[in-house]
């Protein structure tokens, strides 16, 4: 390593420990650090950058926490494994590797439904049904008592005669900073911070700014195949213009998004896990993105909607860690982390004066929806560490469902298995949308729901075909009865279809 | 009277209470049943219709609580003195006789902005400041006790991991159903209740509901002066155009709507007290404006803000009570009821499957934005009857809080006080918005705030001048202190002012 690890600038205004933390950073994307390099000590770097250590500890403690470095006791913390080189694409992903994953599905993840703006009817269902369709957590191992605990807190304040602040709560904004640094490895600050009711209302408030920043119609890319009631949202409650883009294996194509012309106003995108297709965009399409959005004047709205689930190689930064002009926007909410039940989200804005006056403009007339005692609960919730908590518990539950998925889906003829690197959904590859069909209505009266791949299109009859399958929510027993049905629609969808040839 | 009273038709598929009720409603306005007229003893018209005796009891007992009956303890049931004669509007208007409201300002009732979505900015208040910009409810007299048993009682139950129902939870929707028969007089089904989270979700809903509708952009038509943060919601989560209605001391001028062509879509309407300017639509404007809707094939969006708070007058038939063609959609929440920062409200969609496919296709892509939780500890408050004690108690404090204003601010030369009949707070007439202007900065320099007139017009520089105030929810002592500022600075405004030949 050549040259200074980082520099703190003084002038800067931005706090020391987030200089320290996104130099850093900075340096591992870049490459200027590599995986496995030693990191000096927290003592020399100190003294080297003239701050204190403890600052030093809590940034190393951060991008661990992160997944950049990897600290070990008695021994110095080092650059831990990235997922893909940021230099580009060439050599295999580091973190598959790594991971000794055995998929020979192609590596993606699959969104399990951000905000429960479920893809297929709810009518139909029966209570012995087992419902596989995206979009529900499990929430077994929610500490009641932490639960209880919280509502009962936030029922004995006094109750106000106004609205809730427009922005939120401060205290739950505070919060959600917090939460983010931890889970999420974005510094944020809690001014940054706007309270939603779910990720629909944080979509419908952004298609409202963008009305106001246009002063038009905007128009706003979407992922193809993608995540529909967003999409509708979109033009329905912003009445925007649509333009689908298409996804490849690892999330939007930067290369098509940029023949959009004119340029869109904005685009959405889920960089974490391409929903419904699962591809994670790598760091250098990460950066080609925000500089198209600087080049063209574009925002991009990032749906991070599960990041906090990632089964295989570490996270990669969300676009609002990267950006450097304004332009990324975050949504992400609780409905995964703890239950869709809540209704609570959030968006982090970046430093972008005009679109913070906007999104104030449209809070202003319509006050922040979530229920004041509703944020005092999730403030508490996050203080005092039951959210922390679920997520380690829900993670090791939903490690072991995967674990079902893979071993009842895997190896099924002309049916790859994909999307299980994160998120709580995978997708089964089919021949064609009317195999996928078949599937769909087959497990359905074997009483098993699950979601066709072609709800997911943003062109009616275009894109890849299949079945998309939530396993978070139903208990070990009644996935695995389930996944057996599944594998058995799916083989014999297969088998029963005209051969590949005669489709030609 | 000739002829039958009613007549029951069995192959009515409506139940027989709903019949009864409607039928002696209709009975009244139409004349066919007058002020003091006596009504058959509940014995002889079970008989002479061959229903339960129980059934008429209950019919009396929901049009006494609508105020449309007189029920004496050994005197028969007497219709009550109605507001405005349904023939029209020569006479004048009897309950103002009855009242013995001794205001000479003109009778016009004013909103305390339904939805805490406040019209001034939210800025530079400090904690000495009173606060008298409409919008706020007293909780002074909430039963605390019931509210933290009412949230206990809600977070006891199991956590689901599902999204809450798109319409809302079926209990809360009964509850809902129940405290409008009650509290309003509106008889609907649970299935016609739609929970929101509170006015501005439901006018947004509406909006993008109507889109779907009108498969295009949507025309919608507003009151003017109105409610501007309403006007805004339509124009920008539902990308609308909205059109002005000028509004008179009665409420919405509907020839001046007949005269809008072509029709728009939906017209927006305050008829229990128009916001700002607080006048009650008479039963035959309101039969008018129905009339037009059928016509036209409009819908009419009636936003029923405060009609639980009626200081003078019995209180008008929804319109959604008297609409017979499926085109009144009722808006109401909770806030005036509780408290805004719930953030809950509802909608009640008429027998329409256009409009009811419509928004449920809206509903279907965002869910509903009310946290379980809080629809369950509403539910539990309606039921336990904390909501209809804590109505009644604030009716009182109300009461005393409309006098104080009148005694304070009444008979100030050229400043004419309105729109006390109901709701929870008033208008101060001024002889231009320079004045109006002058008295809103007078008194935020002495820690008053007011919201002055011209922030209620639907088109800029037009409308009436003159400041809103909102008297619900300081304390006594603090109000009084407060309105004796106000009458300074009126006064001091209307005495400085040009005279008004010069002013010609």
């Amino acid at each position: 390593m050549d040259g200074p690890l980082l520099t703190i600038d003084r002038a800067d205004d931005r706090p020391l420990g987030v200089q320290l933390v996104e130099g850093l950073r900075r340096g591992i994307l870049s490459g200027l650090l590599r995986t496995g390099d030693p990191l000096p000590s927290t003592r020399s770097l100190a003294a080297e950058l003239g701050v204190a250590r403890s600052s030093v500890v809590a940034a190393y403690d951060q991008l661990a926490g992160e997944g950049y470095l990897e600290v070990r006791q008695g021994a110095p913390t080092r650059v831990a494994p990235l997922a893909a080189p940021p230099g580009g694409r060439p050599d295999p992903p580091v973190a598959a590797v790594t991971a000794g994953e055995a998929s020979a599905a192609p590596s993606t993840a699959v969104r399990a439904d951000g905000d429960g703006v479920r893809e297929a009817a709810r009518t139909g269902t029966d209570a012995a049904a087992v419902d596989l369709r995206p979009g529900r957590p499990s929430t077994a191992r929610l500490d009641e008592r932490s639960w209880r605990a919280a509502w009962r807190t936030a029922a004995r304040d006094a109750v106000p005669d106004d609205t809730p602040p427009d922005f939120g709560s401060p205290r739950l904004r505070a919060e959600i900073a917090e939460h983010l640094r931890h889970a999420r490895g974005v510094t944020c600050s809690p001014d940054d911070v706007i309270v939603t009711a779910g990720t629909s209302d944080a979509i419908a408030l952004l298609a409202s700014a963008l009305r106001i920043l246009v002063g038009g119609t905007p128009r706003v890319a979407v992922e193809h195949p993608g995540y529909p009631s967003a999409r509708r949202v979109l033009e329905r409650r912003g009445a925007l213009e649509t333009v689908p883009v298409p996804v490849d294996r690892d999330g939007i194509e930067v290369a098509a998004l940029r023949g959009i012309l004119p340029a869109p106003h904005a685009v959405l995108v889920t960089p974490s896990h391409q929903y419904p297709l699962g591809g994670r965009l790598p760091v250098a399409t990460r950066l080609e993105l925000l500089e198209w959005a600087e080049a063209s004047g574009a925002l991009v709205l990032e749906d991070d909607y599960d990041s906090e689930f990632r089964h295989v190689g570490p996270p990669l930064p969300a676009l609002a860690s990267l950006d450097r002009s304004g332009r990324a926007v975050l949504v992400g909410s609780f409905s995964k982390v703890l239950t869709p039940w809540l209704r609570l989200g959030y968006l982090v804005l970046p430093a972008n004066p005009a679109l913070r006056a906007a999104v104030a403009a449209v809070r202003a007339d319509e006050t922040c929806p979530v229920p004041g005692i509703a944020q005092a609960a999730m403030a508490e919730l996050l203080a005092n560490g039951a959210v922390r908590r679920h997520i380690a518990a829900a993670r090791r539950d939903y490690a072991h469902r995967r674990r079902l998925v893979i071993d009842a889906l895997d190896g099924v003829d002309r049916a790859p298995l994909s999307g299980l690197d994160g998120g709580l959904h995978a997708v089964v590859g089919l021949p064609s949308h009317a195999a996928a069909e078949r599937v769909v209505a087959r497990l359905a009266i074997d009483g098993v729901l699950v979601a066709p791949l072609s709800e997911y299109s943003a062109m009616p009859g275009e894109g890849p075909s299949g079945i998309v399958l939530g396993y978070a929510s139903p208990p070990d027993s009644r996935l695995a009865g389930a996944l057996a049905r599944v594998r058995e629609a799916v083989a014999e969808a297969v088998r029963t279809l005209p051969s590949a040839r005669r489709l030609r």
